[in-house]
């Protein structure tokens, strides 16, 4: 972050706890100077998920606006409490640990997770926002409890998957070496997450304890159906399943196309606060990509609008969720 | 197969029970002719594994030896019972369907199961498994039944298990759009396995049905141990679990490499069939790699020696495991 933050002109300073590694990221180019900024304009929380709410506090007695990148979100957000503290969870990673697997382009392209809530500071949201995209990820805005219920699914169930499929593969592996000899390409990226390093697994894992363990058991109710087929031998039953499963695959969107038009959305809002956070995720749940977002403030300062840029052909969709929301949208296409 | 099987020299007549899709591999050189060729030496059956003891019982009635590439062993075996036939499985493959797809090089490298047993013809199996490995593949001889509790491990069960996860993330997707956008790397890595044809599932489901459902039981014990860490809040027993399975993720053997210097072992063995099958798969236990195997006849035609080539460096290991099986084998360095 280091890195593509000063491509872009940021003045960045930074530490960790351990010093050597901090020394090694200002010799790297990640940072201007070591340390802690008073004047910080944004402070990034980059800790295990347990240590992030002490962490972003600290950032927050000197003013400026906190957020973090840590798996989980609703009990770092509830532990945080401030208005100028913005969750985010940019979903992007590597197998490389530690600094010198850095790589200024890593979040271009990805998802980058923002969890602004009703007490959310708007302007310490849209500045969070406008960086996070600047470094060229796509921003998807979704509540707290929502995000944890998804990254359940997406990613912290089949991190533990796959470490519980490399687990029966080793048991068998002690009673014969040549299975692992077996274990072709689909074993190899099933089981690829699983060699990552673990650090940071417990604390995920006990923050996001109810939706993991409720997801957790339906996949075991999900193997325990397919046993059923297979002990009835329903082939009919097994191919319906897998035919499912296969058409979810392809539908996995790839990476977000350049839009072809962009189309300007001005949306009137009370001088409340939510009101931006309320629009982001109502944006989101449409699958409405927001390409900018700008608040324009009324000269009597007690209103503004918020200028929000758009994939053209979305536009009618936002403008029938944001109408149903109660908002009076206008829009004009861009160039 | 039939490109790389050209590409050495051979003459491939092949047929499918598509006329349209013989006629395209003609066309792209993976046959010389369309039909069965009655003085076939060898004959790959490469069909789903629910119609292979018939197609292969056919082909051996012409007289040669057959093979084939089904993904489950035992019940296969057991089925076409006859000495010319040895059965097979290479552990490779790509997401590309039908002829369009074909590549010669698909299995330089890949491992390639045989799986002869005591009553196998000796000529037989050398005659597969010389083929096999001129096609760049890494033989590994076991025995039908092992075969087939291995690859419910490293091939089956995660394969049905990436199809749950799947399903998981669709079901959640109907609800909630933006988790599958949030589907990042390791996600796509663990499901991309569901993406393929899902036709030749439910016969492999069927004839391995035991073992798939023993290790989806063990899988579901597993998990739901995993969840009661979870619960529990257990970060100790959290970590120890996802460092062993790194610490196995990391003991996946790569390819092989080259070895630096081979050796040829002289086993003379007693003129009974089942005797190479023996020693081949002792080779694989004690993960001997065999570069070649030749059978020498004594003059008197009652006994025989067989001459491998492994690695030098595994000699001393491959002489231990043949003495302890009663043979009197000897070695030398070759080059």
């Amino acid at each position: 972050m280091g890195l593509a933050l000063r491509e872009r002109g940021w003045h960045v300073t930074g530490r960790d706890r351990d010093d050597e590694r901090a020394a090694r990221a200002l010799e790297l180019g990640a940072l201007d100077a070591v340390g802690d900024d008073p004047d910080a304009e944004l402070t990034f929380v980059a800790t295990p998920v347990g240590a992030v709410a002490a962490e972003a506090a600290a950032a927050l007695k000197a003013g400026g606006v906190v957020t973090d990148v840590g798996s989980v979100k609703a009990s770092i957000v509830d532990a945080v409490g401030d208005p100028r503290f913005v969750g985010g969870h940019p979903m992007a990673g590597s197998e490389q640990e530690g600094v010198e697997g850095a790589d200024p382009r890593l979040f271009s392209g990805a998802v980058w997770v923002l969890t602004p809530t009703a007490d959310t500071d708007p302007a310490a949201h849209v500045l969070v926002r406008s960086v996070v995209s600047s470094l060229g990820a796509e921003v998807v805005e979704l509540p707290p409890v929502r995000h944890d219920a998804l990254v359940a699914v997406v990613s912290h169930v089949p991190h533990l998957t796959a470490a519980a499929l490399m687990g029966l593969a080793a048991e068998r592996a002690e009673e014969h070496e040549a299975l692992l000899r077996l274990a072709a390409g689909g074993f190899r990226d099933m089981t690829r997450i699983a060699a990552g390093s673990p650090g940071i697994w417990p604390d995920i894992c006990v923050e996001n304890r109810s939706a993991i363990s409720e997801v957790l058991g339906r996949l075991e109710g999900a193997l325990a159906s397919v046993r059923a087929l297979i002990d009835s031998e329903d082939r009919g039953g097994l191919l319906a399943e897998l035919e499912a499963a296969r058409a979810a695959r392809a539908n996995l969107p790839g990476r977000a196309a350049d839009p072809a038009a962009l189309a300007e959305v001005r949306v009137p809002v009370p001088d409340r606060p939510g009101v931006l956070a309320e629009v982001t995720t109502l944006a989101s749940e449409l699958q409405v990509d927001i390409a900018d977002v700008e608040i324009a403030h009324s000269s009597e300062g007690e209103a503004g609008v918020l200028i929000l840029t758009v994939d053209e052909e979305r536009v009618e969709r936002f403008r029938g969720g944001l109408v149903a929301r109660g908002f009076k949208p206008s829009a004009r296409r861009l160039s």
